[in-house]
């Protein structure tokens, strides 16, 4: 990268590493490290959620006012230029007299970027770096910035013929383990998991992430969806994150979801719940596993998607397909989504 | 292979050649080659079809006696041993006092087998060579020998989610032209090509095999199953070939297809006969195009399979998966049939 040594190159990555430890939340995951003029490491500091010192004020905090005079400050993401729970950012860098800003991924929020501009303004030397992996690291933190809602992932399995289930409602082990397991870990790489009440009522389903090994896997928040509500007797009484519940304007509940910090959401079901999502054009993406085997029959899968003709099809791009044991894992995006 | 010359070798595989003149129908197609002791070959000859001379003794007619007289005779199936139009080959063989036989594939007829053995007993030389490309060259004739029936195929397009229609039935290019280029090498690879009333009715088919740059591409024959009927001004009547029509009982039909010649029978739908063919465990191999695109709602690919519950789920064992363009080919067997 043009402009930058390889001090603070490594900066950059151990910055992105930093801010891993913080959590994932209504704020972003952001890492800085303070460097001394001839590149020695003099602090690090992450973003530690909502109310708490931001990453570069962080590792400010942890210098005297003489190391911190003329150091260069490499940050995940753009110094911010707005009065929160906490100052601007970039008005603490220059309060602590630093002499070169090296940053990562753009702010995008209205009332918060703009904090480059500021600093160069007052003549600091500000440097923009590694801009993809920057983004990278707070995509799904981006993606809310721009919608307003979490990326919502709609999973199902389903027969070679789109089946959910027997006509008598059985469906015991339609996929295989791999499939299983694959589906553990994608609940676990999500901030929440969705079921209707439907879903609740037949199976009393843990929605924990059962991953071989690994015993402290992230948990996703449950978030049942419907008004006939959660049986007192029911499994998820017992998660240990405890469960949401949330009505039928989807739009709406993403929107409460988001505001309380889910960035991403796992709709797992039923069919009468997936079709919901992607009728309403809110199914960023779809994981589909497909077993071999036909069941033919009532229990389709999906349901109505509101597909009257032809000409309103819900076209998708394949992403992905992947073999898991004997079944086919299919990811697309929804058409809106490319 | 043990006790085959170069010279018998090469004899065979233009055998194989010389099989394909013939057409297929009740009889399979056979080829065969006579060499003198010496490698050359003296004669060439193929079963033109029931009724017609034998291969073997098609070839030695065309032959002197004195030619005939120890020569090597290379057949791409066993010598036949039973008398019907003609006589049995073995003996023909015999009298024209050929030295050598080889051949390929086993007869598996419980009336025509025995002629390597009565060969043997004679005192001709009788070598079995090239077992498996023999057997590769008549396996939809050898199939109809086991089962009595044709080999089916059962076809559909369907999206993601199993549909084959939007809510009003319209599913015009659901799947892309790539998949489209493939049914019809599909069509043409097969013997005949089945549809019910239904949609004969719906989409007035023309069922001819079209590809690109191959005018003369073979052509299957249509046969529509139902008791509606064909209507007077239907496509189909333009067929080059005609069409035939079949009822409801589908293995009486299937024998009687066989009986006609038919060996390999390509089940294009719709929905009812293709589940009908399901449900009667009549499928052994599916061809299943997934068009990257979902439409929810009634119109379902399949409809009922006879599945009450998951234990009675017809598991598949998928023999390829193939992308052709944006769609998906999916061909399985039935488990029945591994
Ligand atoms: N194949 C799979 O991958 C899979 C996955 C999960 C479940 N399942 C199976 O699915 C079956 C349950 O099916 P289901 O369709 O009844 O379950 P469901 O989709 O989990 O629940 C349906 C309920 O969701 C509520 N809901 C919330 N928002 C809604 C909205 N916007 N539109 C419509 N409904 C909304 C409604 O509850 P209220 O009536 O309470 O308001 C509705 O009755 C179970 O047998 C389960 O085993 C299969
Ligand atoms: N997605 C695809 O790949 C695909 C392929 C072909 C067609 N289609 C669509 O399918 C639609 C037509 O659907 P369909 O299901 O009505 O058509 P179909 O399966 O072609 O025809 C159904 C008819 O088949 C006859 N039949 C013969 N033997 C039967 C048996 N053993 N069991 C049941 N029926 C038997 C019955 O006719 P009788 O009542 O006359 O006795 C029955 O009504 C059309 O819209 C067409 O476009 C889709």
């Amino acid at each position: 990268m043009a402009g930058i040594s390889g001090a603070e190159q490594g900066a950059t990555a151990r910055a992105r590493e930093l801010a891993l430890r913080g959590p994932r939340g209504v704020n972003p995951q952001v890492g800085a490290v303070v460097l001394s003029p001839d590149g020695r490491v003099l602090a690090e500091g992450w973003h530690r959620g909502a109310g708490t010192p931001h990453a570069e004020v962080d590792a400010l905090s942890r210098l005297t006012p003489a190391e911190a005079r003329g150091a260069t400050a490499v940050v995940t993401l753009e110094p911010c230029n707005h009065t929160g729970r906490t100052g601007p950012c970039a008005v603490a860098l220059l309060d602590a007299g630093v002499a070169r800003v090296v940053y990562a991924a753009a702010d995008p929020g209205d009332a918060s970027s703009g904090g480059a501009q500021r600093l160069a303004a007052a003549g600091v030397e500000v440097v923009r770096a590694d801009e993809a992996e920057g983004a990278a690291l707070i995509a799904d933190w981006l993606f809310v910035q721009r919608t307003g809602r979490p990326r919502v992932t709609v999973k199902w399995a389903q027969s070679l013929d789109g089946r959910a289930a027997a006509a008598d409602g059985s469906s015991r082990w339609i996929t295989g383990p791999e499939a299983r397991a694959h589906v553990h870990r994608e609940r676990s790489a999500h901030d929440a998991i969705a079921v209707g009440t439907g879903t609740v009522l037949a199976d009393d389903p843990q929605l924990t992430a059962r991953i071989e090994g690994e015993p402290d896997a992230p948990q996703p928040i449950p978030v049942v969806f419907g008004e006939r509500g959660v049986p007192g007797s029911a499994a998820l009484h017992r998660h240990p994150r405890g469960f949401r519940t949330a009505g039928h304007e989807l739009e709406r509940e993403l929107f409460a979801l988001a505001a309380a910090g889910i960035q991403t959401l796992y709709v797992e079901g039923g069919p009468t719940l997936a079709s919901a999502f992607i009728r309403a054009g809110l199914a960023d993406r779809l994981t589909v596993y497909l077993a071999p085997t036909l069941l033919g029959g009532p229990r389709t899968a999906l349901d109505d998607l509101g597909v009257g003709t032809i000409d309103e099809q819900r076209r998708l791009t394949v992403t992905r397909l992947e073999q898991l044991g004997r079944d086919l894992l299919v990811e697309a995006t929804t058409e809106s989504e490319q």
